[in-house]
Formats: structure tokens, C-alpha cells, sequence
């Protein structure tokens, strides 16, 4: 039996994702879709791109009201900016509502974290206990009996799926780690600012947010619970001409380099071949250990590398490692499409699990 | 007077972009340019978008023949690929040429560094003692008298400006340094392989030729004579959808902070907010004071971010730097165009200091 | 019961979206794909994007053998270079299968006129009386019981559907007709050309193949056949920088207009305001009637025009169309994925035609 | 001795370009540059690409105040959105400065053509007297005289220049022309519109603003200056993922044919092959005859078609034709920077002849 679905908040790109991926779900019916600027039109009016589907020709925005929600869908998206989630997950989970935000707003577990990035008080602090961090690689069973999950976004995803079975099997040093990562333009979303004009944007490349992106705080709380020891890593986030997709490069000290050694740059202990050649392969079998079965998780092996071209519109992460003889560091790199696996295929994943649908529904 | 130069293996992009200064130089003649795919041809009809400019109109490609060339130019640029520029630098020094070789033939000074990066022996070890390594902002006084200048590319221009001048002041650590570039098409040349075609680099972003790629020769013997020790970097390219350009952020570790610790992951050294402001200042000296006079160098203040759209098509590097208070680290960002101030226009530069003309002359 | 189809020349852009299709498509099992590039490998591995698709990884390329492919499939799907389909589809024939080509091969029924444009002799004439012009919307009963289907490209598609009706009926004149096309590079397969290389592509747009390009055999015959006199229109394709999408901009001649007049430019009699909305209402009529309950063709009311975005990865083609009083014509824009309505979604909506299963099955 | 030179409203992708073209000139001194919202600001502040050019660094934006661009400057740029010129050109004038507006504000000699196509009353009727259409290969000895030029844009250089000296030598019909043109985003200026943001044209090509386009206006009023008769012509822009560059796509009747004929279609009269060759000889005269000489026209000959991007930064159009012995009609395209030769460079241009500097100062 079909399972009544809704998404408050549909205008953005992740909503826009949405959806598209519930439109084609096969055990979720979209029966409700929310939009202050979209009101009243059809979904096919607002999306032009999915006239081509029956139900977007009949299916029309509304305003967005919980109650009227509660009443329309047992499991409802929340595609909305930061901090107004919450005005919704709370009269929704008190009205019986499965609840999947999109957003960071409960992702963060710490009201002091929130607020030392986010630079207000947060607005439910109690739902904060409630909230399971959706990554369904990570928490699969929590997620299963959660009412309301944090979907994570796209840097996150990019970076915590690589690192955390290193960190947990104890496999790399929890300090000193380093994320490079490269987007699309649609990670800015659909905001009108001169930035993301197209002739600003094309033949254009450029760091922004550093040194403290906003996800730093969200990344470092599941890296410390990985790692049961406080993590704080470098994050640097550049701005490209694609509309979609995000590579990210990791920098990483295998842990028995530091066994022996006080810095990273004396690298004979691990250019040992012998050493190498072992910390390759339990590098190897932690990665295929932790996410060999996982159906959204490519692990690349011989002489591939990630590329978002073959992840775009894939609710897939592509994922490779290199240790270099040279410097004794792990080279970890990852590639995801960042409206997919890094917002709304991602959100669709953890619906599934709490659907008890087969994970994939949907998703292949 | 003007000076007659040549070019030979005009056809590259790197070639064509040396075309396009020499015509537009205010004190050079453009006498010769070879290309054996385009011999007989003009300028204007093998690169057509030259072709308003009536020199363009006259000049032909010729065969390359290195004692015709010392008849016409007193100066003769090499566009070659690797390997080469050998077969052409002895000849012409021989007959008194004054030679600027784009290749990386000339760059790495120890025969046995260049036979493990490049898996041959060097053509002619006995002209590296006579190459100065054509930065110049660092040899600016060496390149003035030398016959022959081995003008870097664009990975190590982009690393090597922001890098030496701290480690020439003790500024940071010489260990641990990491630099993460990411590069536009043009990057590879004109090479006909399946991953250059439009539809395979369009909405792509990727690595490639890690750990260690070939230019590591030459940036680490740059950066051990800056620290005056022997160092080992850290060096991740990527490949992504734009023509000209390479974006580079570099991980480095200020000095200060290392002298009391062990690790770079304890910060709580650095994050004391006076030695902070005091780090800071002292590589903003540091940078000032090495490159605040230079045309070429745009160091960005305040609120900017490099920017690779606003270096395209000029012989410019922007760097910015951050002092992150959360890691005690420094990252250093730099920008330039890969064909002009990663190859031609940087060539160019060094052409007008060994000529006695004005340094900006033809690339303002 | 699921059917057995097979794929023949699978490498190129066409033959790896088929993939894609049959992977996905509800009611066809994909038994075998050939490629001599990739024979031996599993699709996953060829295709590294398809690789969370269980049967991607299980299924592996062969080389091409007509008897062993009719063992495998009951439909066979050809994705080969022009003029190489014929000596797969005989034998393919005889014994039974369906044949589903997507070359240009058995689309021109006049095997004089395919030696005009395709200079050499048609090598399989008997089989052009048994082919279908495989344009569903046009010619759908003959496509049931077809043989042989010959899927029309990108350029025809975009011309031919938006036109089609609009002769049939006798609203436009036959005469004059002018089709302008900008393609994206995806079009020209995956050659390797200079012409093709990202940074020759990128930042440029040009005509080509003009003015005598090849589907202009088959296109006037599509048109001639519908005006029911010879046709002879106007065509020129230009490459733009985009992966996929076709936008064609059709200039026509109402022929209400030149019943009493002899040239296009005296414009007062439609410019009569009364005669345009009837002209105008004419021709919507005719596209709503002609296509209104087509679930692949999207005819844009309102303001709305054709834009390839909202196309690219379905298996639609967008058409609107504006009559212009200042100059007495209509103007017909049409928008499509080359790939998709422009090739491998067009071929599986025929298959499904020609298998009894429901036209949209695995293309919504 | 340098001429001093203002610009108007230097904040737009025109203005930016017409700054670095004067920044660059021999015979030219930025004196002004005005902008509102950079008021205050160096040019190296507002445009960090021109931080490496000296005088970018101490010219400040200031308010725009006509008495005082009077002081500053004998010549002053207007690049200004349309209907604002005339509030600066008035008094510029009367204070005995040379004027060259970008706008369309003076390009339309008609007022009630004005009226019919921008909606308002002109603001400065008795201006157009005194204005000169600038475009230089048409209008050179007025342009030279002239108080103020109304210097055009890129969709109507793109189509005036192929077609104007073909009509003037009688050489096509005109009536029936059709111009099909595909444009860069940056056409459509730095406005903050959700159509013109990265993720909305990057993959998208299309249609808009049809069927009447303003610069049709002016387009119109060229052409039938040229055909000394009312040309009604047909034209469709459209938008494409480039920043810079138009081309356009001309379809024209040959007249020869039209004296013997009634209808485009009957092509027996031209496919002859001899008359044909006697058209193309005629049409390569006329072009060759027109604009052989001129430094910024590339007349295309063999196999070559015009691309944007041999035309991108450069102050040229390229051209080219073909006959097509089918359909009777000639092709004519063209390309160019629709900021260089569409705008800033071709205002430079007329600048140069107003001031009697050579034609190509600061423009090759």
C-alpha cells in the first residue's frame, strides 16, 4: 500500500528534487506540496520539466499549513531555508507526522554548537534529542523508528561518509584532518544575488565561507562521535561552473604513521613499503567492511577516480583512497550530486527506512 | 629598437598565447614562428581569431631549423612538449641565442630528481647548471643574464609565489604542506583523448595523476631552497569545466605555532587571540614586503577571495591569505590564468628582463 | 512476461542511454550488449555511472554476432556508426528478431536519394519497403507490426513533429520552409576531433554542415509525404555549448496568407487583426487536436518557449509557436534531448509499441 | 596629445569593457568614470581584473554630474539603460562635448517608431536630428563630424553589416529576410533576474522576446535606408550558456532570382549552375568590395564559418555566405563580441574617428 507523502517548501532545488523522486516512487503517493510563491499552480505550471508526468498535471500548491498537512500525508519533507523548520516539525510531530528536514536545524545537537554557528538560540532545542541525523549509512537503525530525521546536505555527506569508518575502526589520526571540496552552483540555491549569475559564475573558480562554514558544526559533531574524541578539521569550500555535483578531496594521517612519530612530515616509518602495502589493505577492507553492501555507495577500486559526471541525478557517492609513499598521508576523495545523495535522494533514502520500503525504492 | 624573436612549436596553446603577446609587444618583432603541422600557413589561417592583425597576415610558419631561427631572432621561445626542447635550446645557445623554454626540461636542476620524475635520463644535464628557473619574482636578477631561462608552468607558479617568500622568512613550518589545485582544460593542451572532449569535461569534476605528479619535482626543489631544507608537499590536481585558469588553496602550518607544540591538531597556542593577530601581521609583512611592488602579484585584502575570472587573459596571480583560529592553520589561495602567467605571459616577462625592457612592457 | 531486447553498438552516447533505458524499463530484460571497445567487461565497468543498477554488474559486453544475438533477444536494438546497421539487421530478420536501428540507415525509403546524400549505394534496398519511419507520434500503427523500425535522430524529430501536422492539414505552404537548429555536442558522438575538445567547444557557437546536411534526405521525405508534394526546406545546424538538447526555430508561411498573395513580405492581409485569430486559432487547433493526448510532446501555451533544460533526460519534445503580424509568418520552436525523444527514448517507445506494453513504460 | 575621456554609468558589462578599452588606449585619458553605485570607489576596487593597470588605481567612480564631466572630458561614453540617456547627452552637448551613447536611446530616427516600439515618447526629439547611427563601416564621414553618436548594439551590427551592403548593390530581395540569432548571457546585462542565474542557462538554449524585439526598430530603419525601400524583416534571438558572443544566422533571397520568379521555392532559375556561380561571384565582389579594406570585418573565404570564439574580447565581426543550389537562398552569418564589436569597441571605434586617431587605437 502506497504510503501519502508531502513536501513543505518545494520551490527551492531540493524541493524541485523531491518532487521528482517521489512523483516516481513506487510506494509513495505525493498527495500534498507547498509553496507561498507557487500557490494554486499545478505542479506542472511551477516545474514545466515534469509535465511529461500524469499526477504533476493535477497535483497544485498550497500554502503551507501543518494541520491541513497532518491530514494529507503520514510523512512530510521539510525543503525549507534554515531556521523555520521548526514552525512545522513541531505541530507535525505532535499531530502523528513522520518528519524528514532537509534543512540543518536538527542536525546539530548541541543548542550551544547551534548557536555559536548559527549566532542565534535554537528554536525547539527539545526536538534536538527527538532528531536523528539521517544518514542512513550511519544510523540506518535509528532512522528506522525515528520521527523526525535530519537529512544531511551535501559538504557533510561529502565528507563524513569517508572518514567515519576510518575514524571508527581507529584506521586514521583524528586531528590535523583537512576537507577540500568543489560544487555546483545550485548548492547556493536559487537565490538572486550577483554572485551566482551565470557570467559570474561560468570561467569563474573561488573559495567562499572560509574559514568557518556553518557545517563545520555538524561535520565535527559526527566526526568526535566517530572518533570519541573531540575533531575539529579544516574546511575549505570553492564555488564551480556546474550546476550540480560535488567533489570533495580529504586529507588524512593513517594512525600507525603517528604511533611512532610526532609529525607528519618524517615519513619513513610509512614509506616502508612492507607498512604501506598493510596500511593499504586494512584502509581497503575497512571501506569495504563498513560499505561493500551499501547500494548508494560506489567504492572505487584499481585506477579510478571520482568524477561528478557519473553521479549526477544518482542518489550514488563515488569514493577512492591513495596512500602516498611519498608524505605518508591518505588521500581520500569523494563525488556525490549535491541535490541528490548530498538533500533530496538522500531524504527519500531515510523515508524508505521508515517506511520499511526496500531502500532503494525509488532511488535506482 | 625593437627585438626579433621566434617561436618554434607554435601550436600549442601555450604557442598560440605567445603569438598573441609577441604581435601586441611594443618592443619585440615577431620574425619567426614553426609548427610543423602548420608550415606554409599564415598566422591568420592557422589561428584565425589573429587575423586582424596584419602581421598575422604575413608571417608564415615555418619547418623549425635552429640555424635559420638564430638568423632572425636574438630570442626564441620553445613551446615543446616534454622532452624535446633539448634538440633546439644547444643549437641555438651555440649560435648565441638567448632561449626561453616553456617546457618543464630545464626546470628541475638534479639529473637524478629529473630521471625519477620522468622516467628517462635528461638530454643535456650540462645546460641545467647554465637554466635559471624563470620566476621572476624570485630570480628576477639571475634571469637578467642568463641564456637560458626555464620558464614554470602553471602548478608550480601557483604554488611557488604565495609559498616562498613564507618560507623564506621562517614563517611556517617547511612540513606537512599541502596544496589542492583545481585547473581548467587547457591545462592538458590540444591532445585528442576521450576525457578532453567537450561532453566528457562539461558538468565534471575530478582528480587526476595523483600522488605524484611530475611538476612535484620542480615545486619541491623551489620550496627546499626557499626553507633551505629538504621538502616533501602534498599535491592534488583536479580537472574542471573551464578553459584557462587554475585555482590553488595551500594548507600550511605558521612557524610560531610549531615551536611549542608537537601536533597540528592542539591549537590552543594559536588561538590565543594576540598571538593570532600577531601571526597575521607578520605574514601580511611578509607579503607585502616580498610582493607589494610587483605588477604581477595582486594581493587581495580584506573580504576577496581569488578569483580565477578576474586573471583570465592577464599575467597576474591573486593571492589571499587566512589565519584559521580553529586550527591554528594558514591557508594561502592563489589564481592565475594557466596559459598566461602559468606559461606564456610569465615566458614573456622573463623575455622583457633579459631585454633591458620595461617588465610590464606588452602585458598590461 | 518481460522481453528479452539486446543492444548492438552500445559505446557511443545512443547506445549507452539505451542502456540506461532498458536497465530501468519495467517490462524488457536486457540480455546482451556488444561493443568490440568493451567486449568482456561488465556494463558497470564500461559505464561506471550504472554500476549501483544490479544487472549492470552482472552483464557484460560481447563482441557483435547476429546468430547468438537472436538467441538472446527477441528485439535487437542497433546503436552503429552510419552504414554498418544493414549487415546486423538481415540476418537479425530472418531469424526472427525485431529490429530496432537508430542509424539513418533505413530511414530514407528512395535508395536513389539515399546515394545523393550518403554518396554510396544503399546496401540493404529490399529492406527499405519492410522499414518504419519509427516517429511514434506520426506513424504508430505501422510501427506495431513492424519489422524493422528506423528510429529517426535528433534534427528530424525537432523538425518533423512540430511541422507534420501543420502541412497534413494544409495551414502552412510547403514552399520556403526553414528549419534552424542549435545542437549540443553530445550530437556529434563520442569522435575524437579537434573540433570536439572542451576547450574548442566551450565559450563558442557555430554553424556547420551547411548548407547540404545528411537528414535532410530523410527529413524532406517526411515532409513531402505529409504536404503530399515534393518538399525542399532550409537547414542549418549550429554546435553550442551544452552536452545535450536540440532548440529548433521552424520559419513557415500560413497558407492562408498565400492564397492571395504571391511573396512573403505584403503582410496587410494577415496583418487584418480578424484573419490572424482566425489563422491562429487554426493552427491551435490542429497541434491540439494533432498531439493534445500525446504523453511525449508538451505544447507550451501562454508565454512560455521551448528551453532545452526542461527536456534534457525525458522523452519529450517541447513545441510553441507565435504568428507574427509584422511579417505574416509562423514561427514553430521546438526543444528535445538529442539523446532521448532525439534517439534512445524514441527507439524504446517504439519497442514498446511494436511489444503490446504501454508507450510511456519505463520513459516517465 | 591624449584626449580626455568620461564614461556614464561604468557598472554595467559595457561600461567594465569600455573601461579597460581606455585604460589601454594610446591616445586616450580616462579622466571620469561615473556609476552611483560604486561612487567613491577605485576602479580597482569596483573591477579587481584592472588592479594590475596603474591608472585603475587612483581613478575613483564619482556621482554623474554633466557640468562636471564637462571639465573633466572632451569625450564622454554613455552606458546608461535605456531611456536615461538623454538627461546627461542635453546638457553634455550644449557644454561642447563629443557624445557616444550605447544606448538605443538615439538610434531610432522616427520618434513614433521610437514610441511604437519602446512605449513612451521620446525625451529628446531634437536630438535625433543631430545624432549619427554609429556604426563605422557604414557611417564613417558623419561619424567623424558628429556631436553625438548613437553607437548600436550587438544584435543589429551583427545583422546590419552582412546584409546592408548587399542591399545597397541590389544584390538580394528585400523582402523575406529572416535573422536567426543565438546570444551570451551577458546580452541581457548584471540584472538580478532568476532567468539569467548560473543554474537557469548553464544546459538551457532559447527562444525569447519574439516576435517583436525593440532593436528591431532600428534594424529595420538601417535596412531600408540601404534597400531605399520599407524592410519588414523577421528575427529571433536567442539565449545560450556563453558570457559573450552572438551569432547570427541571415537567410536572404538572391535577387537575380526573384526577377524571373514569384515564390522562394521554384529553385530551377538559380540551380543553374552557371547562374549560380555568377550570383556567389557578385555577392564575394559586393563583400570583398565593401569591406575588404576594413581592419575590424573578417570576411571568411574557403570552408570556414564564423565562431564566437575566434571573435571573444576582439573588436571584429566575422563573415561568411553560401549559396544553396537547393533552395535557391543565400546564408549569410556572422559573429562577434557583443561587447566588443557590439558595444564598447565599436564605441571606441567611433570615438577614434571623432577624434581623428587612427581607426584601430586601442583596438587591435
Amino acid at each position: 500500500m502506497n504510503k501519502r507523502a508531502a513536501i513543505v517548501g518545494a520551490s527551492g532545488y531540493s524541493g524541485e528534487e523531491l518532487v521528482r523522486l517521489l512523483l516516481n516512487h513506487p510506494h509513495a503517493e505525493l498527495t500534498a506540496v507547498t509553496s507561498r510563491q507557487y500557490a494554486g499552480q499545478t505542479i506542472a505550471q511551477a516545474f514545466r520539466k515534469f509535465a511529461h508526468l500524469p499526477r504533476a498535471r493535477t497535483l497544485r500548491f498550497s500554502e503551507p499549513n501543518a494541520e491541513l498537512l497532518a491530514k494529507q500525508a503520514e510523512a512530510v519533507f521539510l525543503a525549507l531555508p534554515h531556521g523555520v523548520a521548526a514552525e512545522y516539525a513541531i505541530p507535525l510531530l505532535q499531530l502523528g507526522c513522520q518528519v524528514i528536514d532537509l534543512s540543518a536545524d536538527f542536525r546539530v545537537k548541541n543548542p550551544a554548537a547551534y548557536k555559536e554557528f548559527y549566532a542565534h538560540d535554537h528554536p525547539a532545542p527539545d526536538l534536538l534529542k527527538k532528531s536523528v541525523y539521517g544518514l542512513p549509512e550511519i544510523y540506518r537503525a535509528q532512522i528506522k523508528n525515528a520521527p523526525l530525521v535530519a537529512s544531511p546536505g551535501c559538504y557533510p555527506t561529502s565528507i563524513l561518509l569517508p572518514t567515519i569508518p576510518l575514524l571508527r575502526e581507529g584506521l586514521i589520526r583524528p586531528t590535523g584532518i583537512i576537507a577540500d571540496s568543489i560544487s555546483g552552483v545550485s548548492g547556493a540555491g536559487r537565490k538572486l544575488e550577483q554572485d551566482y549569475l551565470f557570467v559570474e559564475c561560468n570561467e569563474s573558480a573561488r573559495p567562499y565561507g572560509i574559514p568557518k562554514h556553518r557545517h563545520l558544526s555538524e561535520i565535527e559533531q559526527e566526526l568526535s562521535l566517530a572518533a570519541q574524541t573531540p575533531v575539529t578539521i579544516q574546511f575549505t569550500p570553492h564555488l564551480i561552473p556546474v550546476s550540480r555535483g560535488i567533489l570533495t578531496t580529504i586529507y588524512l594521517a593513517p594512525a600507525e604513521h603517528f604511533q611512532s612519530r610526532t609529525g607528519v612530515s618524517p615519513v619513513s616509518g610509512l614509506s616502508n613499503a612492507a607498512t604501506m602495502d598493510a596500511v593499504a589493505e586494512k584502509i581497503s577492507i575497512c571501506y569495504h567492511s563498513a560499505f561493500g553492501n551499501e547500494p548508494f555507495i560506489r567504492l572505487l577500486d584499481g585506477k579510478s577516480l571520482p568524477d561528478i559526471k557519473n553521479v549526477i541525478g544518482a542518489n550514488v557517492i563515488e569514493i577512492a583512497w591513495r596512500l602516498d609513499p611519498r608524505t605518508g598521508r591518505l588521500i581520500v576523495m569523494s563525488a556525490l550530486d549535491n541535490i541528490v545523495k548530498g538533500a533530496s535522494g538522500q531524504a527519500v533514502q531515510s523515508f524508505n527506512i521508515m517506511s520499511g520500503f526496500p531502500e532503494t525504492a525509488g532511488l535506482l
